[in-house]
């Protein structure tokens, strides 16, 4: 377990090995759904060793933890356009993209597998849940200090990022861009 | 396959041998997730043979359709209560006692599941999602004949239940009465 290397050098060994491994999740979580894969088979897929897999991750659950918060967070830089507004419109669309992408419902799934997942998988997701959270109420709090009178943070969740996770859940229906926009203005009318 | 046999008598076998198959998979699903079962799992917790099971529903996709189905409407009831705001509150309370209910985290984790089955997995989830949207269609079409001014489906959809699903599927937050009641009278301040 000491042995786990972080993946210091980008471009490295070790990031490419994080990078093939990540994807082959990825795949096999699209492909199979999550829970029909083992260790081996990721390791198979990526092209590398099982152990080196357990030594850099210890679990699958860790792995699978590890493959969401990365996924999620990393496409997700918070927009400053200087406005309430055009910082929601640009998150709102920005979100929809990550899960109407590639493997936009199979990160989307694999968070919601991780509540099934042990105690791993509940921090991994508590941890995703308060990460955007803090990303979503720094954007609210840059339009308080500015003057305007942002909407709280659990209405961004609940009025914004929710119907937008449920519809590409549940498949119903498209993310268009009036869409989302329409998700935004409402919330907004109301703040 | 033309052997199929509906369940038609109520107490009779045919109708404890589903309802014993029924429980099985919701118990399958919450304890180990989907797909990580199979027929002979499902007959074993059942007390049935795989033979019965195979006969019936022909394959897991279409038994576990037929289980997310059946629980999803089984539990839902419409609420007809004389107005708009006490039809939306009774309705609203109501999904979330389902869903917070002892089986309603695994029968919404079926049904995301669906989307993943193959055809009949997405038929089943078409049919839960034209369902309910009917469901709930005819509560708004009964209080625009009152002469209320009700909301539109996609409404109630995007701003009742996703957001209750989505603090379910992803264990964000208790459902208290306050926050309920709170997604209601937000979409009726609007409407």
């Amino acid at each position: 377990m000491d042995e786990r290397e972080p993946a210091r050098r980008p471009g490295g060994r070790s990031a490419r090995v994080r990078a093939a491994v990540h994807q082959a999740v990825t795949d096999l979580v699209g492909e199979r759904g999550y829970g029909e894969f083992t260790v081996g088979d990721v390791a198979a897929r990526a092209g590398v060793a099982d152990t080196s897999i357990y030594r850099r991750w210890g679990t699958l659950e860790a792995l699978l933890t590890d493959v969401a918060l990365t996924r999620l967070n990393a496409q997700s830089p918070m927009p400053d356009t200087g406005s309430l507004a055009g910082d929601l419109h640009a998150y709102a669309a920005q979100v929809a993209r990550e899960i109407t992408g590639p493997d936009g419902l199979a990160v989307l799934r694999l968070t919601v597998a991780l509540s099934n997942k042990g105690e791993r998988g509940l921090r991994a997701r508590d941890d995703f849940l308060a990460e955007r959270t803090r990303f979503v109420q720094a954007m609210l709090d840059r339009a308080a200090e500015r003057g305007e009178r942002p909407p709280d943070v659990m209405g961004v969740l609940d009025h914004i990022m929710a119907p937008m996770y449920i519809r590409v859940l549940f498949g119903a229906g498209p993310l268009t861009p009036d869409y989302i926009a329409g998700l935004v203005d409402r919330l907004l009318g109301q703040a």
